[in-house]
């Protein structure tokens, strides 16, 4: 059963009065839970329970995390079918998504706890002393990763699992030893509940202390900018927009002690579509893109929403083909009112730019809360001209935009803001001709990706899910694969520590067996 | 000879009309050459010129910049005496201090030329296709660092060699493969301009990209402003003040495109002294921590600023000799007046503080420049509760606070700013009872030293130079030894990319039999 009740660390709390529900799109009506808006005083104890829950969690071992992040695992398997149909009936979409995910968010727990189990993610470094030095003698210095302190993290509203409760940004906080506490996504607060309710249970089986997470319900602003503001909060990640990531970054940059705020936020992710490949494959390219820009009603970060071609007869079949699969494919629900009428109002004022043509079925009726697919096109010097064209349209949409050279087109790249992901379709013998283009490409993106489609983001150690601003606020990190860790973890160093009193993990002896650099050499051996 | 002009790429400019001298703070004389402030075209020019290297540098070979880092290093050292000269009349350092300072340049030079030429560092990880993978095949993922693109670099006052010009940030972003312009420090213009030429001559030797370096003279705070505001710089490293790195965060911050600032701040070094350590080392330690509260007339941001203890007679024992191990010490030359006019004035604010006791000696007569040393003493509950005395005081000044308790000792700590340093004066034997001290030291610094001094910061792989703001504006990386290059660096992931077009550091046969992390297990094996 769903309580609509906040966690502070383990306990149930509902003191607030703003209640608030979640909407099933797909029935287009309420659903029944009442969920209760945490208040000041909530905040504060969920915040104040993080500190001193750091104190312990910080100190616990990589295979005490590890069982920690597995048994969170399991008790989401164990929710079983109340957490697929919950998800469903907060975001329209399919059980096949819903378990498609829910498989994605298991296997990152699982393989953040294979990572601090094995335990050289901590990037040991030993340079021993060297007490006969001249002029003065080099002392013993060891360095090791640490965890930042309690994290804030807020959930994405098209990835309720994956990227929410106990996604990517809460298993790489718990792993590094960072207690989290999540500023739960209101378009999904039930499975925001559920899956909380696994953690806890989690962490209650595994001895984890009272206060590594809480669960904080918020319809509204005002409760993530008070746990972004407050003192004791030593880190934010974040999957939205850019409005929204944005206006976090700037609350932890003014704070007295700024913060990192990691947010994945918007891209429309670029992809080059090269004259031979046009040719020889314009119509099996038409339907991969077809259903690339329609996957999950384009609700996805990796989405195609600009398409880049030279202008010409081929472009045109393209152009004619894509908008003929886009059309042949079922309008699909999105998640929410509220994303439906952003959808639609962007979609509006992208078309209504001047020099814009738009392919959109405007005859099929569709239900409530459905969108409507569209493609459009426009010619290369009117979207060089206008930077409305180059804002995300979040849902079924994309721009192919005809160009004039090679030379409008590397300028083009090189005008857009920071992306995820840039494609390139090409023939192998077109790359070395368009290879000023290909690495300005390269230049605004943090993957690339050679014929193929952006959506689908594989989780791997070689995975960088980011880019340059405002693909994320800090392309130094990725959000997706175990390297998501680092946004949480700082080095360390000891000089001259007393064996008995450096971790494990810079003793002598290497009780873990990590690889340590030792005096820059990397080795699993003794000292 | 010293020209005052900036370095736009490798041509001299001079085009302003705004002009300023260094100072000779040993003769209290203006030193002779005349430096042209840069203006705001010239920043334009320097800054679209590294734009443009950057296309080409980032794609040198690490043995490409290997060999231009040693480059450096070595035309630095041609430079010899005219050097050190120029650097002792804009410092009032000693020539010792020169020479020990350009070692550690050479030495960080050398150390980041040998880290990318041996390759490892870029961190390349290869995830290979499983085409028959179900649902859905698993695609060819790879991944490297690669860098951030145009990085400007703030010299320190109190390093014109090893954090300055060619010091550790130019340094790591060269070897990144970030073109560096340089915002010269107005106190060590002379040294700067000198470093420059040596930088531009070993650019031209080793074949770089005009624009890969350039070094732009101010006196105020205009050109750093414009060079952290323009839209084509992607990072910046500073070393100074909270005030001034706060203040180029800030700007950062505001931008539309956000950027990363590492900013290496203020620091007070908190010393804990333990009362068996006391009772056994008391009159050593005075000695040792009055050596190190004077060296370099306190000008280290490792200054051991805060010295804790027990209230009682040993402590006031303590106290005693360190004021007279202070005061024995000959006073020094700060590096200009407007550094001993903010250390007079700061130590002065210190000392009209309610509750503190002062030992200084105020009869020596001191020559202009030269700084009287300082101890303070101030028990626990007033230090507590006047932030003021939180505050650095850079030079020769310490302040020990008797605290009456453990608890207290712990709050105090607790309560501390986030730190450079912390240390540990203890016996073996008192370490598991001050437990927890230890720990919350630990909690708010980047480097914790046991039974040592926090002056001296070793150049090695297992050193944290950085930490919790306002030690650093970014605790998540160290501005001193290798992994600083991290500041300046990306990870950037190839999706299917064919192996002819791949970097070196991710073909499949490994031409630079580099580590590399394959399917998840290190190796330097081919594919």
């Amino acid at each position: 059963m769903i309580t609509g009740k906040n966690y502070i660390g383990n306990s149930w709390s509902n003191r607030g009065t703003k209640t608030y529900k979640t909407f099933n799109p797909l029935l287009n009506i309420e659903n029944e839970p009442i969920f209760y808006e945490a208040t000041q005083q909530e905040i504060d104890e969920a915040v104040s329970l993080a500190t001193d829950a750091f104190k312990i969690f910080k100190k616990t071992s990589g295979e005490q995390r590890a069982k920690f992040l597995n048994q969170i695992a399991d008790e989401i398997l164990a929710l079983d079918d109340q957490l697929i149909q919950t998800y469903c009936s907060e975001t329209g979409l399919p059980e096949g998504r819903a378990k498609g995910e829910r498989g994605r968010t298991i296997g990152q727990l699982r393989s953040f706890a294979e990572l601090v189990k094995e335990g050289s993610w901590v990037e040991a470094s030993i340079d021993t002393a060297l007490p006969d030095r001249k002029p003065i003698p080099k002392p013993d210095i060891r360095k090791m990763l640490v965890p930042l302190g309690p994290i804030v993290v807020f959930g994405a509203s098209n990835f309720p699992l994956a990227y929410s409760t106990a996604g990517g940004d809460t298993a790489a906080a718990f792993a590094a030893g960072c207690p989290v506490i999540v500023k739960s996504h209101p378009m999904h607060a039930g499975t925001g509940e559920l899956v909380s309710s696994a953690i806890v249970k989690a962490a209650e089986a595994t001895g984890m202390p009272n206060g590594v997470f809480s669960n904080l319900n918020s319809s509204g602003i005002e409760v993530g900018k008070q746990l972004v503001e407050h003192p004791r909060v030593k880190g934010v990640g974040f999957t939205g927009s850019i409005r929204g990531g944005r206006a976090l970054y700037d609350m932890a940059a003014k704070r007295n002690e700024p913060i990192p705020v990691f947010a994945e936020m918007g891209s429309i992710n670029p992809v080059v579509i090269f004259p031979k490949a046009l040719e020889n494959r314009g119509d099996e390219l038409a339907k991969t893109y077809a259903g690339s820009i329609t996957l999950g009603s384009g609700q996805f970060c990796t989405n195609p929403g600009l398409l880049l071609g030279f202008k010409g007869g081929r472009l045109n079949t393209f152009i004619s083909s894509l908008a003929n699969e886009i059309i042949g494919i079922e309008p699909s629900c999105m998640l929410h009112p509220n994303i439906i009428g952003a959808y639609e109002n962007n979609k509006q004022k992208a078309l209504s730019q001047d020099g814009l043509e738009a392919i959109v079925d405007l005859e099929t009726k569709v239900s409530p809360n459905f969108a409507r697919q569209a493609i459009t096109t426009v010619d290369g010097d009117t979207f060089l001209k206008n930077p409305t064209l180059h804002q995300e349209v979040f849902g079924p949409f994309s721009m192919v935009v005809q160009c004039d050279n090679v030379e409008q087109l590397e300028l083009i790249i090189s005008k857009l803001e920071g992306q995820l992901t840039g494609t390139v379709i090409a023939e192998d013998d077109e790359t070395d001709r368009y290879s000023r283009v290909i690495e300005a490409l390269q230049n605004r993106v943090g993957r690339i990706i050679f014929n193929g489609v952006p959506t689908g983001v594989e989780v791997c150690p070689s995975m960088v899910h980011g880019g340059p601003y405002p693909a994320s606020t800090d392309s130094r990190f990725t959000a997706v694969g175990i390297n998501s860790i680092k946004r949480w973890v700082r080095p360390f160093s000891f000089q001259s520590w007393p064996d008995h009193l450096l971790p494990k993990e810079l003793k002598n002896d290497n009780p873990l067996g990590i690889s340590r650099l030792v005096n820059n050499k990397l080795t699993k051996e003794k000292i």
